[in-house]
C-alpha cells in the first residue's frame, strides 16, 4: 500500500452493441457508475480502449486496476474476439481473453459468450446475467427468459446452461414501429386491453403475424385507430408469436424474466394471462452479480 | 385537328410509393413509357405536378391530355384523395377523382383505391392490376396474389373483389436484410434448396419464425452459412409464413400471381412447392391493362 485511496480494486463493465455501461467495485459493491453511447456498433477496435478510459479514467489509481467485460465487445468484430463456450456448460467458467492495453492502468479480461450448434445459436452477455443469478440461487432448475433487442430464453438445470433459443422481437418492434409503413400509425403512450388482445391473436395463431401487422395500418385508415393502442398491438403481435414458439421452455417450469423495464414486465404479464408465473430480476443487477462471480473465481484461481 | 401530330391521346400512370411510371399511350397502345423515383414518399402535395411534368411533357400537345392515374397518389397523404370504395365491388368503376392543376395541357384523374371493413385493409394501384387481368378474362373465379412490399390475396368471383388480405412479406425481407443484424449475414445471389427448406418450415410452423431468423445470424458465425443461402433462407422463411396465413386463399381455387419478376417467380415456385399450380402474370402490363380499361369505360360514359 502507498497510503494513497484507491478509489475501486476493480471495474464491472457492461460492453453491449449500442451502449456501454461501467461500474466502480469495491470487493461486490458498486461505489460509482458511468455510462455512454459507445456501444460495438459504433467503434473500430482502435476505439475501445479510449471509450473505455474516457468513463473509467477517474476511478484508476497508478498501478493497474482489473476490468472484467462482458457482451459484444467479445465478438469477433469488437475488441477482441473471446471465443464462444458451448453449451451445456455452465455460463461462466475459465479466465476470459486478456486484452493488451496501451494505458498500463488498465488490465482488461474479456469473458467469452456462449454457443449452440444445432439449433445454431449465439449469446454475448446474456450468460453474465445467468451467472448473476446462479450466484444468488445455485440450485435453480427451471428457465430464464431475457426480453431485449434479441430476447433469449436458456433452460438451466444443475448449474447449467442446457440449451437456448434467440429470437428477434426487439429488433422487429424496432424496425417496424420505426421505418416501416406502421411508423405513421404508431405512438407514444401504452393501451393494455390492445396488447392482451393482440398477444391472444397470435399466440392462438402465429401464422396470422404478417397479415395482423398490416391490419393496424389499415385500422389507422379506416377506423382512426390510437397512436398508443397500435403501438401496444404491434408489441402484443410479436411478444405472442415468440411465447408461440418459445412454448416448450415456458410450459411447467419455474420461470424467471431478466430484464429493463418497461418490457420485462410486458413479458411477465404476457405470461401471467396465460396462467404462467413468471418474476423478474433487474437485469443491471444480474450482470453485475455475475461479473463480480467472475471476479471472485478469477481471484480464487490466483490466490 | 390542327395539322400538328399528336404524341399519344392519354397517358397512364401507376404512382407508388417510391416510384413513378408514366406511359404514352395511342388508344390500348404504349408507345412511350418513362420513369423516376418521385414516388409518394419522397413528394410534397405541392410537387406532384412538377414530377409528372417532368416525365410527360415531351409527349403534351397544346390541348389537354387525360392522364389517368392509379396507386397512392390517390391516398390522403398523396396528390389528391381519391376515397377508398368497400368490397364487394368492381376492382374499378366509376369516374375517379379529378385533380386540378396549374398547366392546362393535362386533364388528371385519380382512380380510388379499395377497402375492407373487418379485417380492415386497404390496398391502392392493385385494384387496377386486377381490373386489368379482368378485362382479359372477365369471367374469372379464383384467387389473384400480387407479391411485393405489401403483398395482396384476393378473392375475385362475378367480376367483384369479395374480399382481400395483405402482408407486409416484402416489407419486412427488407428492413430485415438490410437493417437487422442479418444484414451481416445477407448478399447476392440465391440458394434454392435453402430457399425450399426454409419455406418449409415456416408453412409447416409459422411461429417457428422468430427463432429461425436469428439462427441465420448464429449460422454465420458458428457454421459460414453462405450469404445467398442467408438471402435465399430469410425469403423462404418470410414467404412461407405467408402462405400459411394465406392457405384459405390458395388452397383449391384457380391462382393467378401478378408481380414482378424475381419475386413473382419465387411465389409460383413457392406454390408449385405445395402442389398448387400458379400462373403468372407481369403487373405492369396489367396496370397498364387496368387503366386502358377505365379509360375505356370513362370514354363510353362521356360519349
Amino acid at each position: 500500500m502507498n497510503g494513497s485511496a484507491t478509489y475501486c480494486d476493480w471495474v464491472a463493465v457492461d460492453w453491449g452493441t449500442s451502449a456501454l455501461r461501467a461500474w466502480a467495485m469495491r470487493g461486490h459493491e458498486c461505489v460509482a457508475e458511468e455510462r455512454s453511447d459507445k456501444g460495438m456498433n459504433s467503434l473500430e477496435k482502435s476505439g475501445y480502449e479510449a471509450a473505455l478510459l474516457e468513463l473509467v479514467h477517474p476511478w484508476l489509481g497508478s498501478g493497474p486496476t482489473p476490468v472484467l467485460v462482458c457482451g459484444m465487445a467479445g465478438a469477433r468484430q469488437g475488441w477482441a474476439e473471446a471465443p464462444y463456450r458451448a453449451v451445456p456448460c455452465k455460463p461462466l467458467a475459465g479466465k476470459g481473453v486478456r486484452v493488451a492495453t496501451a494505458d498500463s492502468r488498465l488490465s482488461v479480461t474479456i469473458l467469452p459468450g456462449l454457443k449452440q450448434e444445432d439449433p445454431a445459436d449465439v449469446m454475448r452477455g446474456e450468460e453474465t446475467q445467468i451467472a448473476g443469478y446462479l450466484s444468488e440461487r445455485p440450485n435453480f432448475d427451471g428457465v430464464v427468459c431475457l426480453p431485449g433487442t434479441h430476447s433469449k430464453w436458456a433452460e438451466i438445470s444443475a448449474g447449467e446452461v442446457v440449451s437456448f433459443r434467440t429470437f428477434m422481437t426487439g429488433e422487429l418492434f424496432d424496425l417496424v414501429a420505426r421505418r416501416s409503413v406502421l411508423r405513421h400509425s404508431t405512438g407514444a403512450g401504452w393501451d393494455a386491453g390492445a396488447f392482451a388482445d393482440a398477444l391472444a391473436d397470435t399466440l392462438s395463431r402465429p401464422e396470422s403475424l404478417g397479415g395482423k401487422l398490416f391490419s393496424i395500418r389499415a385500422e389507422t385508415l379506416l377506423h382512426d385507430l390510437a397512436p398508443a393502442a397500435a403501438t401496444a398491438r404491434l408489441s402484443g403481435l410479436l411478444i405472442g408469436a415468440e411465447l408461440a414458439a418459445a412454448r416448450p421452455y415456458w410450459l411447467g417450469r419455474e420461470l424467471i424474466v431478466i430484464g429493463a423495464e418497461p418490457l420485462a414486465t410486458r413479458y411477465c404479464e404476457a405470461l401471467e394471462l396465460q396462467g404462467v408465473p413468471a418474476r423478474h430480476v433487474d437485469a443491471e443487477t444480474m450482470t453485475r452479480a455475475g461479473l463480480s462471480a467472475a471476479r471472485s473465481a478469477a481471484r480464487e484461481v490466483a490466490e
